[in-house]
C-alpha cells in the first residue's frame, strides 16, 4: 500500500489539516505520481464547505496537480519512471458511452470520476485529490507535460487552463477573431491568455477600473468597465465569443447586446440564482448561450502542448501547504493573482 | 397613385374596419401585386393592439401575403404580369451593409422594414400590409411561388413557414436527427412538417394530450405530455435540436435537459418575463440557446422550393375579411387549426 500525507477537510465546517490515507496499489495500467504543486481551484472551496452538496468527507481537494512519475504498472506504455506527468479534473470515466468515444470524457453518460470528492468506478472507494504527496491513476487520465515550462505555473493549466481552452476551440476561435472575457480571475486570465495566443483581438469586461493595467499585461487589447452602461453600450453588435467565467449572478442583458451576429456567450461558472435570459436579445441577431465544462484528455493535451508552444502559464502566487485555510479565505474575497499553487515540497 | 383598399385598426383599442389608401407609384425596380390571401400572424394582434409599444396607425397589418403581380416597373427582371408573388415580413433593408451583403437581411444592420407597421427607407412613410387589395414591393424582396400548390394554404409559410424553416436549416438538421418542438401551433405545426419532411424524427411537446393525434397526423413521430414530469425526464439527453414556438413564460430547464451533448433549443417567440436560464443545465451537456428571427430572402425562396418539392402547405382556416377581429379573438385563446387566411376576394 502506498501511505499518503495528505491535507484534508474532516467536515464542511472544519480547517483542512494534515491527514493520511493508503492510495491504492498500482495496477497494471497506473501510474504513481510524486505530487510537486497543486492548483487551488475556487471548486476546491466548494466542495471542501460543502456548498454545492453531497461531499464525501473527509476529503483531499485538488485536481490541478502536476508531478513526476515515480512507478508504472505492467501495461503502461504512455509514461516511464521520472517523465513530468499533469493530472486534471478526472481520473475515470466508462471509456465505452459515446462521449468517451468522442473524446469528451468530461460529458461521460455515465459521470466521469471527479480526482477528488469522487468514487472509484470499481471500488466505490473515494478518490482523494491533489493537496497529497502522491497520487495513483489510470494512464489513460494522465497528461504529458513539458519540461519546457515553470511546473508550478503549469499546475493550474490542469483546470482552469483547459476550461477556458476548450470553448475557444469548440467555437472555433481564430486570428482576427473578437473575444471578450467578463471577469479576471483564475479562468479570466487564462482565458486572455490563450485567446490572445489564437490571435484574437481580445476585450476584458470588469467591473473594476483598477485591473485595467493587469488586463493588457495579460494580453488584452481592449478592456471595458462593466459597470460603465456607456462603455457596455458602446460595445454592442461586437464579439464572436464571450467568455463568462463569473460564477455570480450578474446581468447577462448588456453581454447578449455586445454579440454580434451569430455570437455566442459561454457560460462556465453556475451562479447559485439562475439569470434572466430576454429572449429578444438573442432573438434579434441569432444570438447563442451555451455552457462548457472542462475539457476532454485529448483536448487537455492538445492545451498543454499548445502552452509549451506559446510559452503559456498561469500567474500564481505559491504556498507552503500550511496556508491553505487562510488561501481559501483570500479566494473568496478574490484576493489572488490569479492562483494559489500549493508547493507540496512543504507537506 | 394606386387607390388600395384594406382594413386597418385606427388606433391600439380601436377594432379593425375598412380603410382606403394610395400605395406608392410603380417605381423602376417595383413589382404591383394583387392579393389574394393573407395569413394572420400573432404579431399582428400583437402590434394592431400596440402590445410591444410603437405601433404606427391606422395600420394595416399582414405579412404572409400571396397574390398575382399585376404590373412590374421598368428594371423589374424577375417577375413579370401574372406571376404568382409572395411577400413576407420585410419590404426593405439597407442592402449594403454585411447581413445584407450575407443575404440575411432580417438582421439588416440598420434595422429592415417591415411590411406594415414600418416606414419607407426614403420617405419615411408608414408601410401597410398585406390586409389590402394590393401592394406595392421592390423586386428584391418579392418571392416566387409555385402554381402547384394551394396559394391560401401557401400564404402563412411567409412568416411562420419561413421562421421555422430557417433555424431547421442553420442547425443543419438531417435525416435521422432528433427535433423536438414545443408548441403545437402556427409556428409549431409548420415547424414538424417541415422537420419531418427533411427526415428528422420529429417529438411535439405539448401541454393538450388532446394534440397528440393532430401532432402525429402533421408528421410527428412521438408525444410528450410537457405537464407530465415522468414523461419529460424520459425524454432527457435526447435530442440534437428543440424549437421552442411558445411566447408565455414557461419553464425552460426540463427541455435543456432534453437536449443531448450538443445540442440547441431555439427560441422563435419573446415571453412578457424573460426565463431563467439555470447555467448548469447548459455546462453539463455543452448545451446551447440560441435566438432566430424569420428569414433572409434567399432563404425564403428556397423554402418556398422546398414546400413545393415536398407539397407542404399550412393547415388554414379560410375567413372573409370582415370577420378578422372575431379571428383575433380565437387566435388570443390557441382556437385555430393551425393559421387563419384572409380571402382577399371579400374585401
Amino acid at each position: 500500500m502506498n501511505q499518503t500525507k495528505a491535507y484534508a477537510a474532516e467536515a464542511a465546517n472544519a480547517p483542512l489539516a494534515p491527514f493520511s490515507f493508503e492510495r491504492r496499489e498500482v495496477g497494471a495500467h497506473d501510474v504513481l505520481i510524486e505530487i510537486l504543486y497543486c492548483g487551488v481551484c475556487h471548486s476546491d472551496v466548494h466542495q471542501a464547505r460543502d456548498e454545492w452538496g453531497g461531499s464525501i468527507f473527509p476529503m483531499v481537494p485538488g485536481h490541478e496537480i502536476v508531478g513526476r512519475v515515480v512507478e508504472v504498472g505492467s501495461h503502461v506504455k504512455q509514461f516511464k519512471q521520472g517523465d513530468l506527468a499533469g493530472v486534471g479534473c478526472m481520473v475515470d470515466s466508462c471509456q465505452h458511452c459515446s462521449s468517451c468515444d468522442e473524446g469528451v470524457e468530461q460529458y461521460c453518460e455515465e459521470g466521469f470520476t471527479g480526482t477528488y470528492n469522487g468514487r472509484e468506478r470499481e471500488t466505490g472507494a473515494p478518490t482523494y485529490g491533489g493537496y497529497a504527496s502522491h497520487i495513483v491513476v489510470r494512464e489513460e487520465f494522465v497528461l504529458h507535460v513539458s519540461e519546457k515550462l515553470d511546473l508550478a505555473r503549469v499546475a493550474p493549466l490542469l483546470c482552469a487552463g483547459i476550461t477556458t481552452y476548450s470553448p475557444l476551440r469548440q467555437w472555433k476561435v481564430k486570428a482576427g477573431d473578437r473575444v471578450g472575457v467578463v471577469g479576471l480571475g483564475g479562468l479570466g486570465h487564462m482565458a486572455v491568455k490563450l485567446a490572445a495566443a489564437m490571435g484574437a483581438e481580445v476585450t476584458v469586461f470588469s467591473t473594476s477600473p483598477s485591473k485595467e493595467k493587469d488586463a493588457r499585461e495579460l494580453g488584452a487589447h481592449k478592456f471595458v468597465v462593466s459597470k460603465d452602461p456607456e462603455a457596455m453600450k458602446a460595445a454592442g453588435n461586437y464579439f464572436d465569443l464571450i467568455i463568462n467565467t463569473v460564477s455570480a449572478k450578474i446581468d447577462l442583458t448588456p453581454y447578449l447586446a455586445a454579440l454580434r451576429l451569430d455570437g455566442t456567450m459561454v457560460l462556465l461558472g453556475v451562479p447559485p440564482e439562475a439569470p434572466e435570459i430576454h429572449a429578444f436579445n438573442l432573438i434579434a441577431k441569432r444570438r447563442r448561450i451555451a455552457g462548457s465544462l472542462i475539457g476532454g484528455i485529448q483536448e487537455t493535451q492538445e492545451m498543454l502542448d499548445f502552452c509549451a508552444e506559446h510559452n503559456i502559464m498561469s500567474d500564481i502566487e505559491m504556498i507552503p501547504m500550511k496556508d491553505i485555510n487562510e488561501a481559501y479565505e483570500r479566494m473568496v474575497k478574490g484576493d489572488v493573482h490569479y492562483r494559489f499553487v500549493i508547493d507540496l515540497q512543504t507537506l
